[in-house]
């Protein structure tokens, strides 16, 4: 295609190379770029080589944060005695929106997959029993409901147990507001093992 | 949400303001930008201030291209006395991968609406009108078949009929592969008044 050779094509590739972003969705990206004056097209593009080059693990709990310390371990206010582990900071971010956790997080920047070769080692426990050897009381395993997840929650459980602190694991179920029919079996008997009396 | 204050939220709101964007995407795509390398960061905004800062409008047919003159509108194997009129580049660019069409275009940015207060005067009409003092045998009509892209065939058509050239437009039916049970009836009607014998 002639009309895609030099800067649009260009575009289109590094915007295709983005995940979730198709060729049709990156050359209507691409047109739209072309469309905004030169400053949006600057803030924009600024916007992500600043975050980048700005952006680093918080010291505590490893999210991703401008600061040394993230606002969250910052805030005196939190329970620094509950710590809350995630896989990602997108799942920090979502336990974050339901305003109600008042606890701490540990973000491991993955899951054990022996499938796709990841270990023990590559996510961050090391940090994590670190952080355990100062004053805390709960650890809540928030990894996800999948097999590297559930993997994972296995592995971190065994690991915490010798030492005493207790351990507990987010609750499987049925979505509020999901309709039992276009549910999975598993996550059906996980919500029927799970039940409790009302 | 505490997290997206600084770098990240900055970066979110740019991505997010890109059309077909929304706020979950816009997350999902900021901490990918987070886990590659800055130099593929670096790639990816430049190659769209870059495009931005060079690319222009094609001085005969108005596409954006980085040069001068579009490599169509250069090419002297395409017939210069065809001309297919389209709304944007990026139906120039759906009608170049059919890889059948050996004529020139031009491209209108835009089409005549007067809900959206456009008229013939917004959009490149005068360019078109300069064109065809040359030597032009045909000018196809290829703007959308929407309320808009009709509005504006009809429009260039009146305008270049008392000139002489042959004015076209292209063929509204069922879509190839299209089931029939799933197209509207509008469609319908214009497949059948628009039949051929066989």
């Amino acid at each position: 295609m002639d009309q895609y050779n030099g800067y649009i094509g260009r575009m289109i590739d590094q915007l295709s190379s983005l995940p979730g972003i198709g060729t049709k969705s990156a050359q209507r990206l691409a047109y739209h770029i072309l469309s905004i004056p030169i400053e949006k097209v600057r803030e924009l593009a600024d916007s992500m080589v600043d975050a980048k080059e700005n952006i680093r693990y918080c010291k505590e709990c490893l999210t991703l944060t401008d600061e040394e310390i993230c606002p969250i371990c910052a805030n005196q206010k939190r329970n620094h005695k509950q710590i809350m582990v995630v896989e990602n900071p997108r799942d920090l971010a979502a336990y974050e929106k339901t305003g109600k956790y008042e606890g701490v997080y540990h973000v491991l920047h993955g899951a054990i997959s022996p499938m796709l070769g990841i270990g023990p080692a590559d996510i961050k426990l090391t940090e994590l029993m670190r952080r355990l050897q100062g004053d805390v009381d709960e650890v809540i395993i928030a990894t996800n409901s999948s097999l590297e997840g559930e993997t994972t929650a296995m592995y971190i459980s065994k690991l915490i147990k010798p030492t005493g602190i207790k351990v507990s694991r987010i609750a499987s179920g049925v979505p509020v507001g999901g309709d039992l029919e276009y549910i999975d079996e598993v996550t059906l008997l996980r919500a029927l093992e799970g039940r409790t009396e009302i």
